[in-house]
């Protein structure tokens, strides 16, 4: 019900306004002065400099605080390929959150192409705009090989979506384990879920100090028993996570973990299996549109402390804590890519901006409007860089 | 002097500012509701209606009122080839232009490329966000074959600056014969240049009922004899220029014309050649940054009317004065392309804006910044879509 109004209102903005953004001047322009100085022939002097030398374009021109949000709209919310043009309007308001919370001047580049060369390619050509790219809304394992390749390819950060969710994960587990009182390494978790944004969360959650890792796809736990069924990135999950060689299905990884983190599909955890985890368990169910397990009934099952992608129920865990801050402080430091020291710093200031005072289990993560979050998100990331 | 001190004040506001343009928000976006409305999960039924009807992306997203202004930097304002990087200052001034002129959102895509083939497919393939193309700093040829291809394949309007400059010095041909008191079709007129701006001319001026057009290019007159030495464009001319079959250069064809049109290079038409045109000339030098004759001295050989790119003499001849306009027209009618018809509405539309009361010699053209000049364009051209 409460989805349908909002179906309707969405309609009804959009229809109205014509699209969420709107570009607009930044300087005088409405004399032939102000067009001398801002245009020709002034404009001549900064495009010389940049021509002579191409990092001035950060001094001179909107690189400095442009960037692309690319999408082949494979993948979007939780309407699946509905393709490049009918992602605009997702692709907007996702520019519009870089805005509003990061003051980043974001551009929505949506796709004719699905075509991971034609995707590496456009960015790459028309890459001289802009001071960094996130891809959006494109579908595993297309995302991670188009951001591999822009990255080797582009002076500027690139990123993919799934970072942000990771990084918001690794916020919420590091303060989870605050409530609960527990060194991060001695935290049993269990990701549910090895497609971008888990495979990405296994690795920040390692990275933060968490040793005990097992991560499930949908044939069950990733063991090595199973190798010759995984990709490069799935084998790359064996270095380093079920460090105890468990075999079995989810409701097998599940038992005695003190942490889930669903990252899959709507109901794929059952209150028998939120009964088999340890005592005083966290349930993370971030499935969209709908979460593995439902917040009240994993509570109702004893979770000690929930968290979801919604934001009417406590604990919101949304990309959207990260990513403006990542970016800022990517931007603002001249960052030629985002490394993941910068990610797991982004993540560890999320989690630090959650005082002692403030920190409970209804409580583990700031809120998404808060003053000063991605500040204090670009701050640590910019002094990682 | 005057340039200097441009350059100097033109360096420091790019400096201060980093660039030209932002990118803001036009819908509510402060609070949680909003952003349930706006974006997820209320953004999921204009991504829907659009994934059904994609003529709906005109409705609901940004689609609307945004144009790509693309540029490889090849041909950038008189500095030649500084490549894609370099002229984002410019094409951030273009497109600045387009919002304050037209009210059209243009954003600026410069490009790591100057092939042919590669601005073809980056361009299609970034094309779903917008609803136009204006090619810009493009060099000739290139710029032409580029937008005869994106025309064949896109279904939004591609417009390739030439035809700008092209509709402004036609409406200052028709004002010009008014003043002249002479009927269009009684003017003997000289197009000095062949490039894509001549091209572009010389057919709108024959559109608009001139039919005694010479054109001369580096190697003297347009004419059938040279016909080997021509591609494609330049054959086209012969179909419908120089009809009394002149041979020779450039001072033999200015002989006894009413009109010079200069679209070439500084300096080219001399004192002598003014003196030997008809009574009462009109010397239109738009060459830039120098024009082809000073209009003081065509003024002081007796030219009648002058015109410049210069907005500091009378009858400033800038592609500023249609283009917004064109657009604007455009994108009103949802126009899947610009015709020939819609350039030629704008031309005529931007000469009937000087009344006769108004009309003299050193007022033929509208200035700039005169209110409603964009709009009035705009309203002739979506009449002609």
């Amino acid at each position: 019900m409460v989805k349908a109004r909002y179906y309707e209102e969405s309609l009804m903005l959009h229809a109205l306004h014509k699209g969420k953004l709107e570009i607009v001047g930044k300087v005088p322009f409405k004399t032939r002065e102000d067009m001398s100085i801002a245009y020709k022939p002034g404009v001549a002097e900064p495009c010389l400099l940049i021509a002579r030398d191409p990092e001035d374009a950060r001094k001179y021109s909107i690189k400095a605080n442009t960037i692309a949000v690319v999408s082949d709209g494979s993948n979007v919310l939780g309407l699946g390929n509905i393709g490049g043009l009918a992602s605009l309007p997702a692709i907007e308001g996702k520019a519009l959150l870089f805005k509003e919370l990061g003051g980043i001047d974001a551009f929505p580049i949506c796709l004719a192409t699905q075509d991971v060369d034609e995707i590496v390619d456009t960015v790459k050509m028309i890459a001289p705009t802009f001071g960094g790219v996130c891809l959006e809304d494109i579908a595993a394992p297309r995302c991670s090989e188009v951001e591999k390749r822009l990255k080797k390819v582009l002076d500027i950060p690139v990123f993919c979506e799934q970072h942000g969710i990771a990084a918001a994960v690794c916020a919420a587990v590091i303060n989870a384990a605050r409530v609960l009182k527990k060194p991060l390494a001695g935290v049993k978790t269990v990701i549910c879920g090895a497609g971008a944004a888990g495979i990405s969360t296994a690795k920040m959650i390692y990275a933060a100090g968490v040793r005990d890792i097992v991560v499930c796809d949908s044939g069950g736990v990733i063991s090595a028993s199973r190798f010759s069924e995984f990709g490069e990135d799935k084998l790359e999950l064996l270095e380093f996570t079920n460090r105890g060689g468990l075999n079995g299905t989810l409701a097998d990884a599940v038992k005695g973990r003190d942490v889930f983190i669903g990252l899959s599909k709507p109901r794929l955890l059952t209150e028998d299996m939120v009964n088999s985890m340890a005592k005083d368990p966290v349930i993370f169910a971030l499935s969209t549109p709908e979460p593995e397990i439902h917040p009240i009934i994993a509570k109702s099952c004893g979770a000690r402390i929930t968290g979801s992608g919604r934001w009417d129920f406590p604990n919101q865990i949304s990309s959207a804590l990260a990513f403006p801050g990542i970016f800022r402080g990517a931007l603002d430091a001249g960052a030629k890519e985002i490394t993941e020291k910068m990610k797991l710093a982004a993540a560890q200031a999320l989690a630090g901006q959650v005082s002692d005072r403030d920190l409970g289990e209804e409580y583990i993560l700031p809120y998404l409007f808060e003053d000063g979050l991605a500040a204090a998100v670009a701050k640590a990331v910019a002094a990682a860089c």
